[in-house]
């Protein structure tokens, strides 16, 4: 190491878990956000955009699934001392933005935004350290109708990136019904809530993993624990078998209608304070969709969604696509979720002080996961429509060549001259297929002279564009000669059929 | 320190030298960078989109100003030992991106990309440690016809977005004539290029900020030095008074037209090698830009343009705007540049190693500088257009008022009803104000009673609108009553008006 090595060459690597976005990927999430904002705005939602860079002191330590401090975000040192991080999602800048500038905002303020966050988890298959989310809430609303309203935007934003209704619903329960039965089976004791803290949370997040364990599997981790196979063992939360009935028997618990989802609830939760307030919001936001005509097709009960983040306080919405896709094993398999959120009574608290509550909601679209719904349904967006490509027979006609296709561009119509070497003109025509091409525009000494150009139609010719040389090429029948005069007029022409 | 205090309140503070952006601040940026991407598309580029995170090593260290490694950047060091750093330029990816790509891209490659890069600088006045660019850039063509290409589309761009022909002007030079006159003066030796790197940095540098210093400061960095009004000394580059002339009248040499430009700064260069091949490659542009019919009152040759990246090869190019602006202290000056780039031919290298040229070229706009010189121009976005607001009389019919912003978003109405505490109507009416709200919907029991509504014209109000009770409000001339089932056509109407 001591030794004076020359520079090592850079390796020229995406980091590890990163990834990169080309043409058509980048343009169809566009065009799928653009979708988006336009119902957020039509909501009154107003964008909202803070800097990828916040304290860590102001980020919290909120993300699911981590137990060490400042695991899971990308954190450095400042040089005045302060620690900054990537921000890891969307609603902790924004529980900061609502707590300093709240003389500022109207009240309430409904906000939307739509970006990159960051975590720094181990990279793995189709997981990466950073994501798209796309997140709208509304700050200082303690009404039930901040959460209906979310949940009816987020319905209105499904259909209208290209999800039809009948393939998706909008799942909402509340946490204050989920804690009812937790003081049922003895794993909250609203008088003492620290108490008991690791059994619930082993419970918990068994029960938001009701999809993958299935009921056999969370009542091992609601009792004695699970082993998985690869023998690593989860300690259970040590519930008794009657209790666990009770949590299984609740999370099942959605029914033919919501009237009859309400009614099976309170069998559970005992009358206890917290159940019953939970069922009555239930029932308000029920009542405040089917108003606006949002039925249980689209907006449903379902005691079965829990999310997994700790500071919900009360609903909790997830939407989950209902059509079928192949998993890798080829097995049929519901998409899932694609969007999830709640109340978070708490967050903006957090910066205020305590007596200063700041009641909120929202809801984080899954950009990536929506856009392979998208993809999965044949909803994506078509590839971007290539270039016509102008090109150079000879390299001191340079300037003609620009010049043509500054016309065609003049005219609204996307073209290119060919600029790397032009020696090969095999290599052009490769490099138009590449393109996908629509038009070639040929133009040798002969057509110069008479003040013509050859359009060759390349989606007609594509296939035998690797082999072709000139001549081949200029004697298909899908190319015209024209007037350099018509030049625009003419590949208006080609490009229309 | 060692004993147990309770948690302390986050700050709710935008980490030192970052911002946040609200409402019409996102969507005029945006319209902006939509109307850049329509030009560089119909050009034949592509979107990119790489992540946020680069490893050390890729990025390099390009940045201008800055002296010690890795100073400038946010780096952090990853858990497998590499260290990561936030991005400080959209170019350093690309050539990460076009060395790793290679075999898949098409070339040459045209891509553009727009996002935010970081620099950890001290945060200052206007100057933030995270901004958006707005990058084109064409790799793998050797041909000025690429990068006359990137000034039309410069040109294009511009105007695009609001700024008139004649209030802009781009400048080309080209950094081997430069180097020419460089090694007339003695400051570059070709057959041993590191000898004098430090009086030819300091004399890059000086030249550089000649719209700064004025020919008198750069006189003084060219020969014995300057010091600044806070008397801080900054050592000169050594030259004697006549090489300092050479420089100076280079600098100063823009003629009357492009032809008469080339013929003096022929004068200078001497016939060195690289003056002469810089000098032919400005006329090629030259030649180029004006069969496209971009002429000097858009494009311009001007040695007085240097950039001051030390990657740059060939023809380097800055767009400035040239209209008057007052400045801070009520003086008239020119607004300046708000673009600038040029031709790279080592930054791909870097990565493929010796020997294996990547060719490149390429134009930075500063998003921000274009956007203030947008609003300075009276060009900047409109505010967005508020929501009507169904203000809510009764708590108890919160479906009711749900029922009609929901018919008004299904109409395509941007709507909202308010989610505050009802009780004060005064504070909704202030919530109206705040939102810039055209209309506010009112019903109360009696309008209730007989199917009815009240719209408030909120533009005509908004002057009362702060102290009014509710009693006052409804004598204003400005309000109807109409059929609730003719909301939304009555809704229209007064938007319309």
């Amino acid at each position: 190491m001591a030794t004076d090595k020359p520079a090592r060459r850079p390796r020229a690597e995406t980091p590890k878990g990163f990834r990169d976005y080309f043409g058509t990927e980048v343009t169809e999430r566009k065009a799928m956000l653009d979708a988006i904002a336009g119902v957020y705005h039509r909501y009154g939602f107003d964008p909202l955009e803070t800097s990828a860079v916040e304290t860590v002191e102001a980020l919290g330590k909120f993300l699911p699934d981590v137990d060490r401090p400042n695991e899971g975000v990308f954190a450095w040192q400042d040089e005045d001392a302060d620690w900054l991080a990537l921000r890891y999602d969307l609603t902790a800048p924004l529980a900061r933005v609502a707590a300093q500038y709240r003389n500022d905002l109207p009240s309430p303020y409904r906000r939307f935004a739509m970006g990159p966050v960051w975590r720094n988890e181990k990279p793995g298959p189709g997981r990466f350290r950073q994501f798209y989310q796309c997140d709208a809430d509304t700050v200082g609303s303690a009404s039930v109708a901040a959460d209906a309203e979310i949940c009816a935007m987020l319905a209105d934003a499904l259909e209208v990136v290209g999800i039809p209704r009948g393939d998706y619903v909008v799942k909402v329960n509340n946490r204050k019904v989920l804690n009812g039965i937790l003081n049922v089976v003895g794993l909250l004791d609203n008088h003492s809530p620290e108490s008991r803290e690791k059994e619930r949370g082993i419970a918990l997040r068994a029960i938001d993993k009701f999809d993958k364990f299935g009921a056999t599997g969370v009542r091992e981790l609601l009792t004695t624990g699970r082993k998985d196979q690869s023998g690593d063992f989860t300690p259970g939360a040590g519930l008794n078998e009657e209790y666990a009935d009770i949590i299984l028997s609740f999370l099942s618990g959605r029914k033919q209608d919501n009237a009859a989802t309400l009614s099976h609830l309170k069998g559970f939760i005992n009358n206890t304070v917290l159940g019953t307030e939970g069922i009555e919001e239930l029932e308000m936001m029920a009542d405040l969709l089917a108003a606006q005509g949002y039925g249980p097709d689209r907006i449903v009960i379902d005691p079965g969604v829990v999310r997994g983040l700790g500071y919900y306080t009360g609903p909790v919405f997830e939407a989950e696509l209902t059509f079928q896709i192949t998993d890798e094993k080829g097995r049929p398999r519901n998409f899932g979720s694609v969007a999830g959120g709640g109340r978070y009574d708490g967050l903006v608290e957090r910066f205020l002080g305590k007596g200063q509550p700041m009641p909120a909601t929202g809801i984080s679209i899954g950009v990536d996961r929506l856009l392979a719904a998208l993809r999965a349904k044949g909803r994506g967006a078509a590839d971007t429509a290539g270039p016509v490509v102008v090109t150079v027979m000879d390299r001191d006609r340079m300037a003609d060549y620009m010049g043509m296709v500054g016309k065609l561009r003049q005219a609204g119509i996307r073209a290119e001259v060919y600029l790397g070497n032009p020696k090969n003109f095999g290599n052009q025509l490769k490099y138009a297929d590449k393109r996908k091409s629509p038009i070639a525009v040929i133009q040798g000494g002969n057509e110069a002279a008479e003040g013509k150009v050859i359009l060759k139609d390349l989606i007609l010719g594509a296939k035998i564009a690797e082999n072709a040389t000139l001549e081949e090429w200029k004697d298909r029948p899908a190319q015209v000669l024209v007037d350099l005069a018509d030049l625009v007029a003419e590949v208006r022409k080609m490009l229309a059929q």
